[in-house]
């Protein structure tokens, strides 16, 4: 089946998903939790097989890890799809409600977007809970898996699409892509798809974002800033860079580059310092920094670099303007921390660096849905439209206007015998 | 100046004036009002050069409407102002509050976009709306406006720029581009500025959105439908149907192919037919349209065009299901309308038809920002994420989230010495 055919019939089954109740997507949810238990069997043994091939294949061990999906894996996504079940639907809601004249309405009412395009890596459970998360948001989705787990993957989509055929969905709901051509194809298919949200490495999702004019929702990388103040509680300073940086190396969320002002770093940075040392993170500093900790030199490169790894880039600041300056320049909007005593200072940042997520006294990687109590998460974004940091079922909502009349006409009121009356009702859309 | 210095220091200023409050950005918008009317004499001498030499040019007699601005379409400017004045602050409001732990709170905080690129048509007015809008809602801005205006664009530049100046905004928050070459240099810009907003034909729009990596927000076309069911008030629908087709043809939401029902037909199409000949709007039709009345043949392209004349394309058909496809595939996702009086059919239109406005027994004609009660609009969307249908001040703004701890780590919770509460407060960003 051409790529067309594909994309059209997930556009025209969204058109009905769209019109799905909360009732009949929970039913739907349930039986694909229901059916990912009763098939688990057969999903751990599609897994085995990937992860055969894939070990022949000389996989690297931690994507190995990523690309296991054991009972307990299986286990957690179907307690994911239950608190996505608990969520309220977010489909349908009366956002604003006007009276424009006597007897002519506008409301403005919730509706799923239409149709995603989501490109994922290795973990298979990442189909599962995408797939789970555009069901009960109501929209389509086209799904490209990393092709180690072809197997798990073919046998999840299988699992789900038969589950939610059975409850009375749109067999074409969900389809799932295999190859890189596929891939290439779905991007150009703009007329079908109305949103791609890639998963993935830095060049893969500035390949997505140059190939296609779909809007792309995600990030490419996670520049994320600490600023240790001179009014910092240094101890508190240590403790968060330390988490920061080291507690999982290799998310977007993850420290990438410290700025200390120059007061506080000569008490600072050797304390800092011998904390780091203890998880051996290699350091790298501005001349300042280098005066004050024996450590190489960094270089422009670094300020623009997402290591992603035990590393630190680490510069002296004048102060909170210079901090702001450097993130505003280098940074990826990501996630921006400040530490300090000053509630004033704090304030400033968190207006002016311009970032989704912007944090005062406390670790950069608290910036995820699950964390921010989203229940689930699609994706951070950095994009400034549409949906910005953690994405959680809001940002899978677009609205659309519906206006109600008794026969209204423009005329009369560019005529001026009828005046629009624009009063705030306090009502749900009424069909 | 090169593209990418000017874009540099638009950005930059886009961080100071993120951060102005209300009161500033009001007086500001009084100072714009009161520069105005203080120099309109220049205004109106600017305009009068441009429209000498568009008349020499021989621009279009409708075009030169456009371009004209005198008095009455300046006090239309400064109303238009104050009206913006008296519009809450979009900026600042929070969203969302969730205490994630003991002293560990979330919030979600709107905030302006950052910089918005905006090309317009001929209207001088258009330039005096689009930046006081961005001016409330905190968004720097480079504007692009038709060249035969450009005298009188110029001016109105200069005028605010200097208002805005004394008021305390930062010089480079607004910035006038005036060559086909600085669009082009523009759309590159993706590193400064964040949305673009084209305003003016098809053939334009498409150009810009093929043609830059900045998300877009507008319209193409607008090739608005209207159904008439065998439900309908007949008169109803003549009265609708002329409205909706006539009262303003060269606009993205007038009517543009007319869906009728099979068994209603021969009652209502005469009856159209004579009131729409009053107006001399040529119709075509399909086959069975065509043996009803005697109007031209309809082709496959009919269904594809937005005329913005007063031309009407008419299809009959089955029923309920039959227009929905038929919208969901010709259509642009604009606005498109059901005349009935079965509720449920009117409820399963406004879920089914895919576009940004849905109506019902009204004319389409009605959607606008300002007959929405928007009170100012940037203009109509018909994206599918961020916003949707005729976009005002909210579609300006986006969101960042702002967590405030007192030394939280996630080391914690990942060993699960602590957990989440994710408790919904009630209380406003306290900074």
């Amino acid at each position: 089946m051409s790529m067309e055919t594909l994309a059209r019939q997930v556009k025209e089954a969204s058109i009905q998903l769209a019109g799905a109740g909360a009732e009949l997507k929970n039913h739907a949810l349930a039986r694909i939790a229901e059916a990912l238990l009763a098939r688990k069997d057969e999903i751990i043994k599609a897994n085995e097989a990937d992860l055969r091939r894939s070990e022949q294949e000389k996989l690297a061990a931690p994507l190995l890890k990523r690309l296991k999906f054991d009972e307990a894996k299986l286990q957690d996504a179907i307690d994911g799809i239950h608190s996505l079940i608990g969520l309220e639907n977010p489909v349908g809601k009366t956002m604003l409600a006007t009276e424009l004249d006597e007897g002519l309405e506008l409301y403005r009412v919730t509706c799923p977007i239409g149709v995603i395009g989501v490109i994922f890596e290795s973990r298979p459970d990442a189909l599962v809970q995408i797939s789970t998360i555009c069901l009960k948001s109501g929209n389509s989705v086209l799904l490209k898996g990393g092709s180690e787990a072809r197997e798990t993957n073919r046998m999840l989509a299988e699992v789900i699409r038969q589950a939610t055929l059975e409850a009375g969905l749109p067999a074409n709901w969900l389809a799932l892509l295999e190859t890189r051509e596929d891939v290439s194809a779905m991007l150009k298919m703009d007329c079908y798809i109305d949103l791609i949200i890639p998963r993935g490495s830095n060049e893969f999702v500035q390949y997505i974002m140059n190939n296609s004019k779909i809007p792309v929702m995600g990030h490419a990388d996670g520049i994320c800033h600490a600023y240790v103040d001179d009014e910092a509680d240094v101890a508190m300073a240590v403790r968060l860079v330390t988490d920061s940086k080291t507690q999982y190396v290799s998310v977007c969320n993850a420290l990438e580059t410290l700025l200390v002002h120059e007061r506080v770093a000569p008490e600072f940075l050797p304390r800092l310092k011998a904390e780091l040392d203890k998880k051996q993170v290699e350091l790298v500093g501005c001349p300042k920094t280098c005066s004050i900790i024996p450590i190489a030199a960094a270089t422009e490169e670094d300020w623009k670099t997402e290591y992603l790894d035990y590393k630190l880039a680490i510069r002296l600041v004048a102060g909170l303007e210079d901090a702001v300056r450097h993130i505003n320049t280098y940074g990826s909007g990501h996630t921006d921390s400040i530490i300090t005593k000053n509630r004033e200072k704090a304030a400033q940042f968190m207006e002016y660096v311009d970032s989704g997520n912007v944090m005062w006294n406390c670790s950069t990687r608290f910036s995820d849905g699950f964390r921010y109590g989203f229940g689930a998460e699609v994706g951070i974004s950095t994009s400034k439209i549409h949906a910005r940091g953690p994405v959680g079922l809001e940002g899978m909502i677009i609205y659309k206007y519906k206006v109600i009349g008794n026969g209204h006409i423009v005329e009369e009121y560019a005529n001026r015998s009828r005046r629009f009356t624009h009063k705030k009702i306090n009502k749900d859309f009424p069909l």
